[in-house]
């Protein structure tokens, strides 16, 4: 793909500065990309070392111009770059139409260009919106409602009822509407407790590999709109995820959570049952969280604490050898004084 | 569905206290019922409450009356609960048969009423109990053995040569005798070990959504009756988990631990090999057990302490950095009392 | 099977001492073997008690000969072991031949003697190399290219343009080539990065179940030769891992950091983005790793210190209380002091 600069500033909406005429040939990371590709400086650690890379062209801040180098100066470089990496990758589309190897239920009702794979099994009153991919080996159970432009991707199940929103992508192995992990105890056994409810995905929505998120014993686990979840996360019944959080890499959320907007919970982090945490809550990695969360703070370690509380703890827990042996040299000391003390007496 | 108190009373085998002629069309959470619904009061807290909710009745513990509410007194409301739920929410079964779409082996027994649906593969010498439902895309081993009412959800794996026992419920994409993670290391690489074990999961058993349960090296990997997983957890090779124990989602035991029965290992807790966890053990969330824990024992932490240590340590690590703080003062007093003293002599 | 020790001795290479006659029918673990069956004693812990088992014959180190079992003196018993379980429980091979019901893309070429189960989806331009096994259900998407004597488990997906070395096991439910974890922010919501590079596994790596291994944004997510991960490991874009390293369950490594070779990752540890992680490291089970860490080192805790640090803190943390208590004793008694001397004065 060639492409001239002039073009690339009206795909990212960018002004640029030098040869507008320059030919771009691709896209690529910083230290790799070569004269005829376009890169993005979106820090001051890269932007300092501008003239060093041999991009062709470097998509910048919007008010950054100190480089004799060709420039596209946009509100937000990164953005700019995932989309202009977009023209330069358009993502790989399947021709539409439904495998003769797919086992698709009665009463099927599917927009237009939708792609089913083969080995897919749709069960009974399934309705699919436009431009729908699903993967192959795909299992969507009865009375499940999909939108649009939504991509499902290899082994992923979707249970019965559940309902995606548009622009959802899953990707594979993930399970969606699995039964919530609720059993009522006579004081020997468990008995189970049957999960009535769904899991309902809104708009944008992207659900990483081998994820679980169960559907709600009542009403329903609800993955708000924007919502991001890395690999290997777990979901349990009754969550709510609001609105542009993100789940990074295993993280597991107890029964009948809820999460706030824009709040983000790092790698590996669990969260308790039945707590509130607030929105633009960020929560770090390996974080154990017991109690709710305020909307707005920082919190790190386990049992949670502010981060910046957790920064000197985590300094102090390596030297606590070191502290005890102070402590324990004190109190010889105090206690030779006191001994002295009653000698003199 | 409609149906009378004391019919209800009948199901759950409970005492009516108020009409036995009520007709109720419903069952929903002490929150949301509504006047045609049933609900239950399991606990202090709700019981204080009883007359805040819309519910038609309520079931409640045997000695429980203060009210002028419809009540139906059992042993255990929950438990009731669950049961009642069973009646309004029969669970989906498949209409019985074997799919044209699946792939049978040679040699295949298998009792009445089964379902397997399309897509899967059910291989050699397989043999299934009555009423066995095999839901799309399962893969099921040479030489397994299932009992009767087993349900197993699209996408899991179960390898040759495991056992699965009656009433056992395994969710969606869990894989069920993979190959246990051991080699011999030879001071440069690893040498498989071949795994010649299985897997044995008894009656009751119940496995989430995501798990991984190693076959054993020799012998076998035992899950026993009524056992209860979450989703994503790990149980390596010749793990025993004993009768009626609950593992909340993501832990992970490691090889050749035995965990005995009706213990409670919360989300995300990991053991360490060739331990032995005793009967009615409760392990805290994230607690990392690094050495054996008798019977009855609560324990949290990582490494793991009695759960009672760990409530007092859990409120002094947040504040070590003012307890340092304190400690130097100390220091710094004391030495200016050795000083001083110095001086005086 | 029935095999005598002298043709034992020439397939592990080791130096009898006993009867060569002795018929061996089978191969089992030191407390269960019977008079027939060989064993193995590769510790001091079983040396010393070899007089104990039953063992017909037992595997033992190459200088070790204090007693009147028959033994097979080797250089590594554990190695000669697992070689031996080979020819006792050799790996089942299905027939090869493509199944009828697997759905085989365009432009496909394989080796010879490959075996590919019902269900399979090999999407277009695949090459597979000789004696390739594909269980059934998995999925292997465009352009993919796989080695020789490569075994995949069922309901694994490998996705579009990832490269699989040979003598590769995969196990079931992994998930190799998802996209990385990768959007940018534009201060409310999310854009997704086009995630353009691939997953290379090269020679010799077994993969565990349900992991999930995710694509780089541009170049190779890479597993070097010889790695060995067990279960429910993640592994994000742009990481490498080097030579032999061993990743145990639900280990989890964060985008673009780098594991050197023959590491050891225990069960759960989670390691952050962007980090150098030597060779020869040990990095202990739930340690959360925010730092590099130089080769040879030996690191444990979260935040992670020395092995030898941690070992000191663990048994420290439980006694905190205790050194609280001990603390405020101390304060107690130097006001008092203080005091004391100001009444003096």
């Amino acid at each position: 793909m060639e492409i001239s600069l002039s073009e690339i500033s009206k795909i990212i909406e960018g002004e640029i500065k030098g040869d507008p005429e320059k030919i771009i040939s691709g896209i690529a990371p910083f230290e790799n990309a070569t004269p005829d590709e376009i890169t993005f400086a979106g820090s001051a650690k890269f932007l300092k070392k501008i003239n060093e890379t041999r991009a062709g062209a470097v998509i910048v801040p919007i008010h950054f111009k100190e480089t004799s180098k060709n420039i596209v100066q946009v509100d937000n470089p990164q953005v700019a770059f995932a989309k202009l990496l977009n023209t330069f990758y358009p993502p790989f589309k399947p021709k539409s139409g439904i495998s003769s190897n797919a086992d698709i239920g009665n009463n099927f009702s599917c927009g237009k260009e939708v792609y089913i794979a083969p080995f897919c099994v749709i069960q009974d009153n399934v309705i699919l919106g436009d431009r729908v991919i699903i993967h192959p080996n795909v299992v969507i159970g009865n009375d499940v409602v999909i939108g649009n432009d939504v991509e499902i991707y290899p082994n992923v199940t979707v249970l019965e009822r559940c309902r995606i929103g548009s622009h959802v992508k899953i990707h594979a192995g993930s399970v969606i509407g699995s039964d919530g992990f609720g059993f009522a105890h006579d004081g020997k056994t468990y008995h189970k407790i049957v999960h009535t409810g769904i899991v309902q995905i809104d708009d944008d929505v992207e659900i990483g590999a081998g994820n679980t998120i169960d559907r709600a014993t009542f009403g329903k686990t609800w993955i708000q709109k924007g919502v991001k979840t890395d690999n290997l996360v777990h979901i349990a019944h009754n969550v709510t995820v609001g609105e542009n959080t993100v789940l990074v890499a295993q993280v597991g959320i107890s029964g009948s959570t809820t999460i706030g907007k824009n709040a983000v919970l790092a790698g590996q982090a669990g969260v308790s049952g039945h707590l509130k945490i607030g929105d633009h809550v960020t929560i770090g990695p390996q974080a154990g969280i017991a109690k709710s969360v305020p909307s707005g703070m920082v919190v790190s370690g386990s049992p949670e604490m502010p981060h910046k509380v957790w920064l000197k703890v985590q300094n102090i827990i390596p030297r606590l050898p070191e502290l005890k042996k102070k402590l324990l040299e004190l109190e010889k000391k105090l206690n030779s004084f006191e001994k002295n003390k009653k000698t003199e007496k």
